[in-house]
């Protein structure tokens, strides 16, 4: 179960280092949790760039030494929930009574590329993020006739989230025509439809269900992980498109959740996705099964993605108003579903939340989808 | 158990990347093993240095989508053999079948640093690795009574053993003499008691005991996992030395080992140690209790470390000679100990070796130790 989860704010903070985001959550997830440094049994880490080598080690020796296993996970942008999977493998096989995952990043300014300095991908400007979402973008409006308002949408939606969550990076709102109108980036892509490069931390505590008394852990507050799942690229069937961009790399990931959790798209409340762009919302939530195919937009101008709709997506902004510290992201999910399933989001409340989603996408054809459930 | 090692020769290869490098180790692995690429279920890649991100999926894409887990994973010097710890840990657990751990590093050139470019370390100097390895060689040589040439000894012995392996960095062998006359690193280390920066690649194959017969895997050349153990620091009462470079961090991960296997220092036959440098290898070996606390460097004289002594430490040339790849290492090691036990050693195999030990350290103060097992 999740007991416990903290957050740094994400945003720009130039006067801290990456430990310093990071432990800035662990601290309040071990509060939250009510369990003690000392009785965390192994810790993930996860982030992205070099900070330096063992930074999971280095942050926690902070708090004293235990001599738990400590180890870092890179996992592109699924480093944050990358860590939540080993964590969640640790508690669920007995090996470990308590688990911390937690993650951080200091995004450094400007396009983000996924490959090496010198790859051959950087001389043709192949690795451009937002270039691959923008040709996502194109196809998907080409096939589903969805309009630049529609995409725009998603990111109205984002910003209104956010701007009741102290934690999120933009906080502004604006409307459909001051999405289309901002920079472009890559066409059809304008700034506000690209999540910020961001810095940020991110923690959440396990324990196994049958030990929370053990810690003293109140289990009314406790959530239940129904399913976590990782998976790399897998040829599906949807054509070959091979791409960190691809969404359809979900689908396989989520039918692989919904199995182990005897769950299916009918019982979610709600749901985080990675919008890395507003396209990637679309695209995932109808891999996720959550729309048919081609039809998330439709439903997003209809507002059933909003927190009053039916399928709420990225409740406390997603990665295009939290921002997207690539370490932190995956478990900022967790820490939103979390909060959620307790009733504890306030103003962002989603009513009579039971079942919550977390799907996180990284270069590398890596998914993660984790289904949480109240009690 | 283990059923296939692979290895790339360990040295400088300007014209090959990361990937290459980890991929021709990999092969090697899954041919000794006799298993295919689609049959293994979970992957684990080591690595340190920021080559673009998610680069085990990236290096493994090569092979095809098959959709399972691949988890980058880091640990400092530890890299490899943290892999190695996860691979073991989703066997052991009944979670999978098979696992690959893997590994490859390409450390720039020039003194290695622990810590990020703008810490405070840098400023004052203070995490320069043979300095720190220096002081240790100190203070050891004070309070043990200790000559330079003992120490020198720790590399002469390393030469020899990597003379007789191909896929060593270094093969020239020198005199105790020749050690000691070398350039100046950090007094008292000369540059040949210090190991060299190295690019190269390791890889293992693991599987369930009960599957290998599912798999074809001959069981006559499968090693057992007796222990596999993971730690970062502890205060365990020798001092209040919570650098990296404490030797001591050693001895608790070897205690833990010892005690899940049931096995014990007196039948440990060979043992590949953490030697960055010649001090390393003379205290990994104390901590491990295969020498009483500062009476290494006499066994060393004696001739009783190596191949023909009675207990062979670092017998493929360990970092001083093989170099030292941070996220091979481990794994190397892993193949090292696997090769000897098999019996397939050649001219440097160690008569009648049935359990071997590997330990290796990282920044963070993380320390592996693996007990291997014949049968």
């Amino acid at each position: 179960m999740v007991v416990g989860v903290g957050l740094h704010p994400f945003g720009r903070f130039p006067d801290k280092d990456l430990s310093a985001l990071a432990i800035e959550a662990v601290l309040p997830a071990l509060k939250d949790a009510g369990v003690k440094w000392k009785d965390i049994a192994i810790a993930y880490f996860g982030h992205v760039y070099y900070h330096g080598m063992s930074m999971g080690e280095t942050t926690l020796s902070k708090l004293g030494l235990t001599g738990v296993p400590i180890v870092n996970v890179e996992n592109a942008c699924s480093s944050g929930s990358t860590a939540f999977w080993q964590a969640y493998w640790g508690i669920t096989t007995g090996l470990y009574d308590t688990a911390l995952a937690f993650g951080a990043e200091k995004v450094p300014r400007g396009p983000v590329t996924v490959t090496a300095e010198d790859s051959p991908e950087r001389y043709i400007g192949g690795d451009h993020m937002m270039a691959g979402y923008a040709l996502r973008s194109k196809r998907y409006m080409e096939e589903t006739g969805a309009p630049a308002t529609a995409l725009a949408q998603v990111s109205v939606k984002a910003r209104q989230n956010a701007a009741m969550n102290p934690y999120a990076h933009r906080k502004d709102t604006y409307t459909v025509e001051e999405v289309l109108n901002s920079r472009m980036i890559a066409d059809p892509l304008t700034l506000y439809q690209c999540c910020p490069t961001s810095e940020g931390g991110a923690a959440a505590v396990l324990c196994a269900r049958e030990n929370l008394a053990d810690y003293g852990i109140d289990e009314s507050r406790a959530v239940s992980i129904a399913a976590a799942v990782l998976t790399s690229g897998d040829y599906n069937g949807r054509g070959a498109d091979h791409s960190a961009f691809s969404p359809y790399r979900t689908e396989p990931a989520a039918l692989q959740a919904y199995e182990m959790s005897s769950l299916g798209p009918e019982d979610v409340d709600l749901v985080q996705v990675h919008d890395a762009a507003t396209i990637g919302e679309l695209q995932q939530i109808e891999s996720l099964h959550l729309f048919p195919f081609g039809e998330a937009w439709r439903g997003t101008v209809e507002g059933r993605t909003a927190l009053t709709g039916d399928v709420p997506v990225n409740t406390d902004g997603g990665l295009l108003a939290m921002g997207h510290p690539f370490g932190a992201s995956g478990i900022r999910m967790i820490h939103e579903t979390v909060t959620q399933l307790r009733g504890e989001a306030g103003p962002r409340q989603v009513a009579n939340a039971r079942v919550g989603v977390a799907q996180c996408s990284g270069a590398g054809d890596v998914t993660t989808v984790h289904i949480l459930m109240r009690g």
